[in-house]
C-alpha cells in the first residue's frame, strides 16, 4: 500500500524538522488503507467480528523530514503468525529519494465484542504480503 | 480552575513557536478539571446521565509561546443559558506574565444515552462562575 | 480550495466521534494548500519575505463526524483588510452531505525576518476570494 | 524520573481506549524532564552545545488505558554507548497497578549547530542511570 503526505506545520517542531510522533500518524493512515484492502474496512471495524490492535511498534528515524516535504509511505504485510502479524513501513522523501524512517508494527486480531485473540487466516501472507 | 503546562517539542512547530492547535489541548485539560470540580468526572462521563459537548470554540492568539515556557491556564464558567454554557480561558506565560491566548468555548449538555439537550442547572453560575 | 480527509482512529475519541481538535488539523491542511495556490508555498515560507500567522480561530461544531467518514473541506479567502485577512471553511460529510463544521480564521501577514505586519496586496480578494 | 498523566478525551479513540500514539506524547514529557535533570534544559536546548535526538523507538502495548485513568510514567537512563544512549519507560495505571506500556528509546547527542554526533560523557550512567 502506498500513501503520500505533505509535511505540514503541525508535523514539525521547533527543531525545524518533522517531530518523531508525526510519523506514527502517517503510518497509521497507511496501515488503515492496507487493512481496508485486506477486507477490514475502518467504517465497520467496530462492528467486528475482528479488529486489529497494535501490540508493538518499532521506529527507526534515519534522516529528518522537513516542512513541505512530500513523503511516500510504503506499507506491507511482512510476516504472519498464529495470532499475530507484522506490518513494515518505509517512508521516503520524494524530492531526493532519501529514506527518512523505517518502522514495523506487530498487531493482534481481537474478536469484537469479547476481545479474545482471533486466529490469522493462513492465506493472508500469500494474498497480501 | 488553574492548570499549568510546560511547552514541549511536540507543542511547537518549525516556526519556533507553540503551534496554534497545541493550545486547544491545554485548554481541554483545564476544562476537564473544571468539569470535574463541577461534579462531571471524566471517568464516569460516558455513563451519563449528561455529557458536556463543545459546540463552538473561539481562540485569540496574542503572543507566541516558546519552547520550555511554563504556561498557566485559567478557566472559568462565564455564562449560563438554558441549554448552553460558556467557559472562558486565559493562557499566561509565567516568566513575564504575558497573555498569550484567550479563548471561549460554548458547550451543550447532552443526555447519555440519547443525546438530547439537557437543561443547565440554574445554580451553576453562582456556584462555579 | 477543496481537500478531503478520511476519519482515522487517531481523529476520534472515546465518545465515538471525531474529536474537536482533529478538525483543526484538517483545516490547516486545507489552508496550507489555499496559501500555496496564492503563491505562499509552505516549503519556502520560512525564507520570507512574508509568512501568514493565525491570529484568531472560530469553529462551530454542528454534527459529529464518525470513524471512516470521508470529509470534504472547502476553504476560501473571505475578507481582506489592510493587514489582516479571513479564511472560511466548511466541512461536509460526503456520504450524506451533512455540514459537520464551519470555521473562520483571521490571519496576519508578518515579514520574515522581523515579524512586522505586512500590508495585504489589494487584489487578493478579486484574485482568490 | 516519574511523571503523571490523566487520560483525557484527546488521548482516547473510538475503540474506547488510549490511542497508541498518545503514549508517545506522555513518554516525551517524561524524557524531557529526565533530560532536564541531566542538565539538558529544554529552554536552552536549541542553543546547544548539544541536543538529544531520538533515533529509535520501541513500544509494547500490554493493556489498554481508559478515559480518566491516572498513569504513572517512570523513565530512566538504561544504557550508554559512545555516541548513543537508551532510555526506558514503564507506564503504570495507578488504580490497579497494571503495566500498560513499556518503551525504549535510543537517542544520539548531536552538536548544535553542526549536527555531528557528540560523545556521551562517561559518567552519565553512574550519575543518572
Amino acid at each position: 500500500m502506498e500513501t503520500r503526505e505533505e509535511v505540514m506545520f503541525f508535523d514539525t517542531d521547533a527543531g525545524g524538522v518533522v517531530h518523531n510522533i508525526a510519523y506514527l500518524r502517517m503510518i497509521e493512515t497507511n496501515r488503515t488503507r492496507l487493512a481496508a484492502k485486506m477486507g477490514m474496512e475502518i467504517k465497520s471495524m467496530a462492528d467486528g467480528p475482528v479488529i486489529p490492535v497494535v501490540a508493538r511498534t518499532e521506529v527507526d528515524y534515519k534522516r529528518p523530514g522537513k516542512l513541505g516535504d512530500w513523503i511516500t509511505i510504503r506499507g506491507r504485510l511482512e510476516e504472519v503468525a498464529r495470532a499475530r502479524f507484522w506490518c513494515s513501513f518505509e517512508m521516503i522523501r520524494e524530492s531526493d529519494g532519501d529514506l527518512l524512517v523505517t518502522a514495523r508494527q506487530m498487531l493482534a486480531l481481537l474478536t469484537t465484542p469479547g476481545g479474545r485473540a482471533a486466529r490469522i487466516p493462513r492465506d493472508w501472507l500469500t494474498r497480501w504480503g
